[in-house]
């Protein structure tokens, strides 16, 4: 029953083993995206303030923020993106960078116990991010990867999960402030990705007893469809006991998917977030804020 | 490494831990059909016949065939339309019947090795459907509720599956071909419906070892935008072990969740199922034959 509190100025969202899963908005994130980082790294920030909006809107309980801009001050533009998200919305974010002197700069300018996206298990990081961590009271998304990288062997991925929620014990930031990332893997290069990842996850939730989260989009790289495949990913992981996950919130399929999982985890309460997201017809596309057209209404 | 191997003349069928998930088409039925009813009591199979062709061109690997209908000879009615599926499709059928009667006059008509649906744990159920399965060398789904009823504990389910696992090793039929339903209850009303039927398909799975089906539609009754949570229910019960399941392979999103279970379990070598299924946009939705409307083709 571990619980991950974060929490903004005004509002605060439990990562935990009997909570409704937990959507991270990804989609404030300039990797793979040309048009946002050129636009931020111009000090143009309207790009973000609709992502910001879209997301919460659309279910995002948390948003995810990267700045990660070849040849641009990472530090400044995270810490100038994290404001201005905070002065639009009240839900916590997650500071994301790989570059922990943007951390640092997104953690001095966050208001409330942020989620740091991430710890590895490598020890330069672990040596730099947990005190950081610690020093600012914030939970940490610690990733399964070391100094080896990743291994395809996922005993090994609980042992760096396990390395490095020892690790931040020893900093005295307790095991229910680090979410674990399994890390998932394409399963149309690796058949087997899949099933690994939902033992690993079972495993981290009953052996670790940590919250978890991961890419989820990611299990789907290079099939078709993807928008297909991933809500059904989503579901059988939060069955397997993953309790959050950074996500495009914008896809309807996939908060569909997640509102029907806290359904039949017993994590809505008389279904009422599910009536109520379904109350109308076509209640669901009306919160579709990308691709222009509509879908249909779901039948009835 | 459970199989269940089911035929008709011409095709094997295997259930199994280790098998693509084996959709059992549920649409030639009357109950609550009421067109249907009066057009097979009358004689007139023209709508079983479309349900067949249409069922197995959206993927069915099984067909239930039911003909209860009140007031008619069910068991007459029921060899005529399994002789009549058999004659257009070599998909292995599921004998549908509360009658007995009915069931041996669908097994008497039955080309192949058939899966009869059903037997409870009911002493009177045990002793008169048990012999005919082993007469006829057929596989049976066994539900677990006997008669005390439905046991809201799901201890008390597993105890019924065990005890009609070990009555039809008496007949000498083996647990290979027992296929489980565990009783899918609504989560509207039962708020943990969907967390124990989990834990009990794990249970039946790794400590009875058999396979398993459900009605899977059970569980969205009473809800709002049900065709929105069946998807997302019968993910997480492939998750949790569940190796087959009797519903509609006429909704798409169903099928769409099916397909990418046997890709995220390791079922779909290759993904050559999923691949070829979303190959073209468009691919999944110009299977649907129902409804009249097309959904816009899926997002690449």
């Amino acid at each position: 029953m571990t619980d991950t509190i974060i929490s903004s100025a005004g509002r605060e969202v439990v990562i935990g083993f009997d909570r409704p899963f937990v959507v991270i908005g990804e989609r404030i994130n300039p990797t793979g995206r040309k048009l946002l980082a050129e636009e931020m790294k111009a000090g143009d920030f309207s790009r973000v303030e609709a992502d910001a909006i879209a997301q919460v809107a659309a279910g995002a309980n948390v948003l995810d923020v990267n700045a990660g801009i070849p040849l641009a001050d990472e530090p400044a533009l995270l810490a100038q993106a994290i404001r201005l998200v905070q002065s639009l919305s009240d839900v916590p974010l997650s500071i994301d960078s790989s570059v922990v002197e943007a951390l640092e700069a997104g953690l001095e300018a966050y208001q409330g116990k942020a989620l740091l996206n991430s710890v590895t298990g490598e020890e330069e990081r672990l040596e730099r991010v947990l005190p950081l961590v610690k020093k600012h009271g914030a939970a940490v998304v610690a990733i399964c990867n070391d100094d080896s990288g990743i291994s395809m062997d996922i005993n090994e991925r609980f042992e760096v999960a396990k390395k490095i929620v020892n690790r931040a014990a020893d900093y005295g930031i307790p095991a229910c402030d680090v979410v674990v990332d399994p890390l998932v893997m394409p399963v149309g290069a690796m058949g087997d990705a899949g099933v690994q990842v939902m033992q690993l996850i079972h495993r981290l939730r009953t052996e670790l007893k940590v919250n978890t989260t991961c890419g989820a989009s990611n299990v789907s790289f290079g099939l078709p469809n993807r928008p297909g495949l991933n809500p059904t990913f989503l579901a059988m992981a939060i069955g397997a006991g993953m309790t959050s996950a950074i996500t495009n919130p914008l896809e309807s399929s996939l908060m569909q998917a997640v509102r029907g999982a806290d359904v039949l985890m017993n994590h809505d309460p008389q279904c009422a977030n599910w009536i109520a997201a379904n109350r109308e017809p076509g209640a669901q596309g009306s919160r579709r804020r990308r691709g222009g057209r509509r879908r249909p209404p779901a039948k009835a």
